[in-house]
């Protein structure tokens, strides 16, 4: 059984390839993934498999029914890309300037995709149901996990399985834990407002630029000396605007950011502890300042039994070299939400290209994966969706 | 004469203003400045004044001949605007997004159209030739300045006078000021390029936000520390952008600023020292950086003759004040050029909006100016032209 | 036998309190403590238990033989004070200015000596050998204990306890912990030498307090975007000096801290990191430093099966009513020398003073301590001691 | 006459040099220059020239009077060293540990010394009366003039004179300034009292380090961007103490700085600024501070007629080869009390060592002057004394 669906995996290499790199070349931002869910639910039609568009927004949710009874299984690949330029030199390159799928989740959906063909083949042979729940929206809070769940993605289903293309771990690994394996994401916006004023004339205004970097300085102390060195926390900016002719003096200057921690105490104290500095820092040039921040996704809390059936199921992959527990990682996932409802495990899969020259983070304006690693993806989560059965 | 060209002027006040806050409404920046080059052009087309386009750029020059012999004498005003939102509250706010009439130049341009017209009704009264230079550019170097005088708008003239309508001071109140009244007005680009990455993992980039805003305080000390106290410098960031999602780390950021001085040596002197901190800054995060500094105006350095002859003559409009000597100030402007070339002055006109609180600094997003001021400067301007070629 | 000590240890606690108020009131700096090594070395002697001073230094190691055969089990105090100024109101205070019991060492050797005491009363009852060390200069590397091993301190030891008071929580709770429980502390010293000269002319000078403050801002970058944030770090500045009359500027200022990791790719990274911080924000006055870096203790890491043992020993005191697993601590001890030598534990007794606010960190100028403490600890020391042989 | 007065001081020129050095070696502190008065006094004894000590403080009067009528011309010298130590190489060098003759005031003395005993032996062939004021305490407010003032030293004086060898000016230069020449002078102190710890334990606490070198960074924006860049400030730090153990946390800091203007208005401003920036600093660590601000010394500004006339006088010296006018110094003086009482005028004579490499400025730890400067002073000084009566 695992032997016929690792051929026609391995078979429909060269299409999921193609359809990633297809993918790759049309990236869509979070809400706004239109052509991709398109292609999605176009792809389950011609294959005539059961498939429902518009779920929570722009989401898919294909079925395939096995013959026999069994539980009802759900897999889940997300397919939203991020607003960053695509500066690598590929002929898959993004063609939409300024969004790339910087994150690996083309790679995800293709690789959900050739799974649910293989296994619609096979449906003859399986037990349950598999419920193939393609997820826009991950990137970016409130996310479509949420809104999916809402809309019914989750009913029924007994035990759901997602992973994420991994960069910076090489192919042929496979991570697991139980537990938490990624943080609370939040978001936090603050807008500082100066005074404008000539260039040439300091005195007249109040620097927002000047304030604002001082703003970004000053939150380091956040981590270097405001957090228990014993716990984890990280607060990033990710974006300072201030845009204005050279001889001019900024009036405003917005700073937008990050903060990923693993409990609520430390969350809610570091939520204070921005407005703290910020008012301080303000104070000094006498600007004002409007602060925002949201909760993003909690943290994905994986479940002891079914991490430790993902670990062993990775192993039945030639392919796999290394599964291995994993420290707890300070990205965010909405597959949380999946996982506060049923049972299941979120996993990495290495993807890292080679030479190692050629790796990048994920989300930098040259991130790649290592394509054969969706290959391994689809045969970690083809096992564990035909195995699930008789845990 | 004076008398009458007094209440010619007096009389075209309301058209004065018109004019005005129709460019006010249809701003255009440095360099695109088409449509007020013909709104110009068409003016005195009408009049039947002679008028010559598309000079060293969009500049405009049109000539009034008096019928008796004299000096000729150039009057300048120049016309772009910034890119600014308009933000003021008024019905002849700007209808472009984004640009802006954030310095005065649409007045300045008010102000010489309509005193053409009164000297071209005079004119068989007049000695003497008057140029008027509308000039381009302004605002952004290498200015309009150069190339129309390039393009020969300086030809055969003896002495130029110039004005800036200048909203810190109350309107009746004339400034001038032999030597240097403006300064070198430089501006430079510094573009850092760190390593992007995911928001939560700053360990495996290198944050170039952070590296900006290091540098951006770092920069303060050229003037706090490292410019003799005696001496006046400026060293101002007027644009920071480093624009990505939320949940990234910057992989580039750049700054865009400029320096002002007095004198060549201190020029040189921060343009080395930006690049020393520049270097230093990035060294510490391993980051790479492009540094581009552009030398812009000289200083308008105003000839002592011509200073002290407009300073006579700002005395004899009813409206005018105060008379005063003024410090030099920071800002920068092309017409530094003209005074190059010929002898001259450039002053301020006083032009202050009531009550205090309406006042806002120059490049400011909610500048205005005392329309009245106009008047002021149309007389003042108009009694060196005429009162000139017996100096 | 437990009874009859924890009897014995009851009714000398007067005594202990005592002692340790005199050691509190006559603190010495480590590598001084000549006075308190005396004072131990007399204690012994009046109860005619053998002695050894000048063991490795200032240390003094005493021995109780029991009347049977066993193990032969050591228990560590260290006995130096720190360079702290004593703020506190109390009888005992300090009487030495700017020295000063700040971490419970006081309460340690108090500990340590009522409890030798009660087991020497009751030797003849007593298996094994009981080694007592009484441990100078644990504050300040290399410390004593390295010195002490060299001396043949652990000669013939067959395994060790060791305890710390820990006043951040509350009396009656015993804490352990396998593995890491303590850090590596590390010492690095940094000397900015600048260009000094006349407070109005900095100009002329390279402002060597601008720099260092400089420096500490850009070090904590370390931890806040260096630093994976799931591995803990601390890099902390505890020495500012530049005193100078207030219209100089600053020639030199030297800086002094700590790094504090749990592993040694970490500790080397940030060894370099700061020294790549240290090299960018000189370069960017002009300046030029000196950088050293000292290794200290390395980690306190438990052994698993006397941990477990201690955990289980600690429950029999009545006093205690928590026994609790811990997080491991950023800070040092040399206690990591013994443990790399012979079989053992370093264990947490609670002993926060009430009411809350009159609890301050350890190295705090008010810091003290819950004397009552010092009787749970010896308690549970004890019973490690005598239960020890039957493991 | 003159020339008769500059043979002396020539033939006195290697007493001059003696006791210069001597007083180099010897220096004191302000307000406890009890030796150096004491020498002062014994000089003058010798001389049998009237003399009183203990002019309010450690001053010292003497008083020469010619035989023919004239004016009371008072000559100023201070004598007063700085907390700085002597790191120069010479057989003169400082042997008081930390106090050195930085500033040049031991070669004012010895000047004044040489140049009164001349005037002594040449008092029967004089007008007017002549009175030495040697003043203690310059450097450190309230400084000395103020109560020597007080105590009577311009009693009957009609006009004074004072100058400062100047070691950034070449020897033969002699540099005056009708007005403001030298800055208001204040000092302030910020003590930051933050919350102590264990250097690992950065949560615990409130780091004062960390919080004064964010402050000693955010003052560098009040000269860089809110001080008109036409005028001059300067605000320095000269002091930043917080001495501890390497692994401790901070409890304290303190800060002393200098801060200089020359006018009222800005000189309150800054004053505000400072405590605006201190308590936004403070606020975002939850820190508390005691600021003082110290108004020193007023702007000594010099009067037209005599500065003039100084400068005059200043060419009849033949090694004297450029009289110059200079720019205002930001350094302060507390001769300023003696030009609000009487008229007069203070100049610099050019002090400059060579070669280049050997010449330090004001308060460095190697300054030196070029000691044949100490003539010209004496001959300037002499000249205008004995021309001043014809004026």
């Amino acid at each position: 059984m695992l032997d016929e669906l690792f051929a026609k995996l391995e078979n429909s290499y060269a299409e999921m390839v193609s359809i990633r790199r297809h993918l790759h070349q049309h990236p869509e931002l979070s809400f706004q993934e239109y052509e991709t869910a398109k292609f999605i639910v176009s792809f389950y039609e011609k294959l005539e498999i059961e498939v429902n568009s518009n779920v929570g927004g722009n989401g898919v949710v294909a079925k395939v029914y096995g013959k026999k009874p069994g539980k009802t299984v759900a897999l889940r690949a997300d397919f939203d890309a991020l607003p960053i330029q695509d500066e690598k030199d590929v002929p898959y390159k993004s063609t939409v300037p300024g969004v790339m799928h910087a994150c690996g989740h083309d790679g995800h959906t293709a690789t959900l995709l050739l799974l649910a063909k293989a296994l619609n083949e096979l449906k003859d042979n399986l037990e349950g149901t598999y419920v193939f729940i393609h997820q826009h929206a991950e990137e970016y809070a409130p996310g479509g996990a949420i809104s999916m769940i809402e809309d019914g993605c989750l009913e029924g289903v007994d035990v759901i399985f997602g992973t994420h293309l991994w960069a910076s771990v090489p192919t042929g690994t496979i991570q697991y834990r139980t537990g938490p394996i990624m943080a609370a994401a939040d978001r936090f916006e603050i807008e500082i407002q100066g005074k404008g004023g000539h260039g040439a004339q300091p005195h007249t205004t109040k620097d927002a630029i000047v304030t604002a970097s001082q703003l970004v300085l000053n939150l380091q102390q956040i981590v270097s000396r405001r957090v228990n060195p014993i716990d984890s926390a990280v607060v990033s900016i990710g974006s300072f605007t201030a845009q204005n002719a050279f001889n001019v003096i900024a009036d405003k200057a917005k700073l937008i950011g990050t903060v990923r921690t693993f409990n609520e105490e430390l969350r809610s104290f570091i939520e204070e502890e921005i407005e703290r500095i910020v008012h301080g820092t303000c104070y000094m040039s006498g600007s004002t300042y409007d602060y925002k921040y949201f909760r993003g996704y909690p943290p994905v809390v994986n479940h002891a039994k079914e991490t430790e059936f993902l670990a062993a199921c990775a192993h039945l992959a030639a392919e796999v070299k290394i599964v291995e527990e994993t420290e707890p990682d300070m990205g965010g996932e909405d597959f949380a939400y999946y996982l506060q409802k049923v049972p299941g495990t979120f996993f990495y899969t290495g993807a890292k290209p080679e030479p190692d020259d050629a790796a990048y983070p994920h989300h930098h304006p040259r991130f790649d994966i290592d394509e054969k690693a969706m290959l391994i993806a689809a045969k970690t989560l083809g096992t564990a969706a035909i195995k699930v059965h008789n845990e």
